[in-house]
């Protein structure tokens, strides 16, 4: 098992050198902070992975949550992981004072994210319950919100996204759990719900379904969805709980990521199921949407810290274990093996890790900085932050994704034939990884969104802002002559970028969406790779500065060169890739689009 | 569960009208054969893969191999099988008549593994009893070969290759397991062996190992490595068994192949493990190295047949799967949902799974014609075959192997969230095929193999004779309109590769291995692309000459149609790849060997 599953060194970086968080405290919201209580969230994160959750990594992979007579059981340690979360104020720590959080900003409320599941990914509970009581405190009535978020932030009620349904996987507006109105307000509701996560375990002493469901004689698809509130156990009224008739039907075997039980939830199966409407009916998806950017960055930063977990344990290997000479002194049988960490074959693997891992979690706090922002910017800044992070967010959830899953094949690549067994964690690091390009919404729907919504919305202002902003980033690199070959390439994939989208236009403003979108996950494969290119910059960048302003020494002039290192390997080797993306993406035939002479498949 | 795993029209397709397997059986060798015996035994193998191997899929997955009190107990079905194989001469159906074989040639009996490995690669275990006896019937005295080959060929013996020991992996040259000559001419043989699949198990009433040793005072290196018999129960010369001192340490856990036991063995534990030396001293390594490319065509066969059966599930889901409305139909709310196979990304999923697999399939192909063809060819035309198949061989085995992982990860992507559940086969195959890459030489010792050996020897006759053959495809291509664009391109990517070939080629003159090598796993993936396209321009040039000439209908001319499709595919989504890699690899910026000033990784 390795010991160090990531970098406190690289948190540090780019919390407080690239994106100088504390530069958010300036503003009311965040002045309690400094860069010292941030410091002490971190550190308190820590300990609980370290104590609470690395040790069970394997122990909650192998002893998978039970669904027997109805109930869940999980892992003993959930519960106590549950509890310490809620005691060190984690699960709020974004909420504001008001509700009873830390009013923490999201760049460090997501590395709170980050250790937890580099520490142990199988363990992904406290997450939903943040973004579910996230939903209740920004739209719920205060009723709601009083009664519900006290036992969520503590830990011992659990909260879950319930939208999936089995005949509406990725098409929410085929929802079809319904809610009839009851004379006192509240709803009756029937339906089925499926994959939802945590959606059932002994752990906690409630569940909170945060649902879509449609009233009756709403409006079809997404304009006739509401949200609403769906306990396990509902108060009745005298300050006792009776059970809501919410069935545990199933519970999915998956591949990875089993410490968590993936429920199959039956409502109504006695017509007893109570939900409670979350703010106005129909309103349920731009709700939901509204915490999806929180979400996703959450996905983003599962699978970077699935990623990272990999890399730390390949990266120690390579350094201790011995196999074969360096190849220019191949024959030299007297000589001992060398560490594999000396093949080039293999740094390649492991810098290729350390790109990926790394330019993702980048491109996460430079997301979650801009989510900062746009809560307390005013006016066209606010807007403009707003823009910019709803552009970066297809990214920030597919490439760690995406990428991630190729990371962690690597990660196993280096172990070579240890790397398939049980014997080192990296094997269920790539099962698990493998649900990141999945849930949340996939890749497939991310491209859609970023090429058919974001790219477009606005008259195109979001890419403005974004190329405007890689500007800033390509005339602050190209001050350094070492820099300014990077900076430069950086420009000359912009262009490519913005001659693929040129390409592309007319076919959105003919109407031909189906056309338009034809190849959406290969643009926003190209335009991960641009964006993940200008953090690597910014890295660089910010860590050659401090190599010229702090003259270090030792493990900091490693750690910049490092840096510098791994962005020169990324623009050299990862980069490149545009090239045939952008071949492909500027290219007439069409293969992929059903004609009338159908395709035998 | 799908029902199809693998096309048995595709395999005819391939057998007869592409590769004419028929013509090899004009040669004196192979003349007790014809079409009819061939589809004999394919038919033969299908029966027994439906029977006796697809239906315990999931079971063989779930009941892994247990190591209790010494002793290794498998799935009931696999002795079953293993008589099932032996009966059907199967085990042996490509020895010769002498050894009691049935003298089929590769073509076919690569074709029979395939469609093993595609109904149940947890089920593989007589490659390895073919490949053992093999090499005891290529290079064992008659004495050896008469004890052992009836009764591995019967399937009642189990044959294993153990090469690999704890402290060399991938370095065969520190092998150091011992073997101090007795005075009857058998060995005494002392050390360890890990990974050993089916290294041990109750299904067979012998384990037959051949083994790699040192003998006592041998040279240094490779060349000091001779080739054992090394069995579990021993002749005792009575007509009797005694147990031979091989102990079965320990039982590796695997992510997937988990239906064969890798086994951790101990020779010597008591003193008492005897070796039967094959043919000469310090010949061992020579000798393995004629067994490897049928070796390495198994493990490229083993991949693909993972690959195929995973995307006929895709396949299948995504037809019968509603989900959503195209995406130009998107706002008609009423209308029913669309099968997602309608949806051009999915499509693009699908393709790209087609493309894969069948273009690593036509290239195994290519590869066991090119091995039979230098068996019973002579002179310079067998000499030209050998040297084509030792040059394609390190792509053979790794295309399949490293694309059928990412193909596999496309069918899991197809099925969305329930891809990742153990309801569909596609997360058990996920999991199997990512062994691929790594056993029988990783990925990174095949692409040092290529690029370091195969393209220089004999003064780079090889891929002389590899662009000689592609040019003749290119030009019967060339004579169909609708092909000649893409015989273009694959006439420019021939260019492509020579000018990377001849940038890298300075380093191997200068003797500076180290450098020349340190991309060669990127060259191995552009020379892979390249050599893959040549088959689909292969393919689709016999589709079309079909086509012309059959006038076919229905099915027939879906099927030529889909082909030509799918090269198109290829040409369009995975050649544009060479793009960036050809930059990366004329690219003189050195990333990935060490300097003095080390790199903190």
């Amino acid at each position: 098992m390795a010991a160090t599953y990531f970098s406190k060194r690289n948190l540090q970086f780019l919390l407080h050198d690239v994106f100088k968080a504390d530069e958010l405290t300036r503003y009311d919201y965040f002045s309690a902070h400094d860069r010292e209580t941030f410091n002490l969230v971190i550190d308190s994160a820590t300990y609980i992975a370290d104590t609470l959750m690395h040790p069970y990594l394997k122990e909650v992979d192998k002893n998978q949550p039970e669904l027997k007579d109805g109930k869940v059981t999980v892992h003993p340690k959930v519960k106590e992981f549950l509890k310490a979360m809620g005691d060190a104020g984690l699960i709020g720590a974004g909420f504001s004072f008001d509700h009873g959080g830390q009013q923490l900003p999201q760049v460090v409320s997501s590395l709170v994210g980050f250790i937890l599941m580099a520490a142990n990914n199988g363990m992904m509970y406290t997450g939903l319950t943040t973004g579910s009581a996230h939903l209740i405190a920004s739209f719920g009535s205060p009723e709601l919100t009083e009664f519900y978020l006290p036992n969520m932030m503590a830990g011992t009620w659990q909260g879950t996204m319930a939208l999936t349904e089995p005949q509406a996987g990725s098409s929410l507006s085929d929802v079809t759990t319904s809610a009839t109105p009851l004379p006192d307000g509240t709803y009756k509701i029937n339906g089925q719900k499926v994959f939802i996560s945590a959606g059932d375990h002994d752990a906690a002493e409630n569940i909170v379904h945060l649902m879509l469901a449609r009233i009756d004689g709403a409006p079809q698809g997404t304009k006739g969805i509401s949200l609403f509130v769906v306990p396990k156990y509902r108060p009745d009224g005298t300050g006792n709980f009776v059970d809501n008739d919410v069935t545990s039907t199933g519970l999915y075997h998956k591949m990875g990521q089993k410490g968590v039980p993936a429920m199959h939830l039956t409502m109504g199966s006695n017509d007893n199921t109570i939900g409670y409407l979350v703010g106005q009916p129909h309103q349920g998806l731009p709700y939901m949407f509204q915490m999806m950017n929180e979400a996703r960055i959450g996905v983003g930063m599962t699978a970077t810290a699935i990623a990272t977990a990999a890399y730390y344990a390949a990266l120690q290997y390579a350094k201790e274990r011995p196999q074969s000479r360096r190849l220019n002194e191949k024959n030299r049988l007297d000589a001992p093996q060398t560490a594999i960490i000396n093949h080039p074959d293999v740094r390649r693997m492991l810098l290729f890790q350390k790109a990926v891992t790394e330019g993702s979690l980048s491109l996460l706090v430079q997301a979650a900085k801009l989510y900062d922002l746009s809560h307390v910017l005013e006016g066209e800044e606010k807007e403009n932050a707003f823009l910019l992070l709803d552009l970066l967010m297809p990214v920030a959830k597919s490439y760690p994704s995406e990428m991630g899953v190729q990371a962690v094949s690597q990660s196993i690549q280096t172990f070579g034939g240890y790397g398939f067994t049980e014997d080192f964690p990296v094997e269920q690091l790539y099962r698990d990884i493998r649900i990141t390009p999945i849930y949340e919404g996939t890749t497939g729907i991310q491209a859609q969104d970023l090429l058919g919504r974001k790219m477009t919305m606005k008259g195109g202002k979001a890419p403005q802002l974004l190329f405007a902003e890689m500007s800033k980033t390509i005339a602050e690199a190209s001050t350094y002559d070492d820099l300014k070959p990077y900076a430069d390439q950086l420009s000359a994939e912009l262009k490519r970028t913005q001659t693929v989208v040129m390409n592309l236009m007319p076919h959105a403003l003919n109407g031909d969406t189906e056309r338009y979108l034809a190849d959406a996950t290969l643009f926003l494969e190209l335009f991960g790779i641009v964006v993940v290119a200008w953090q690597w910059l910014i890295q660089a960048t910010v860590a050659k500065q401090n190599m010229v302003t702090q003259n270090p020494s030792g493990d900091d002039l490693a750690f910049y060169e490092g840096k510098i290192h791994t962005m020169k390997f990324f623009f050299h080797y990862e980069v490149p890739k545009t090239l045939g993306l952008a071949k492909r993406l500027t290219d007439s035939e069409v293969l992929t689009i059903v004609t009338e002479k159908e395709l035998a498949l």
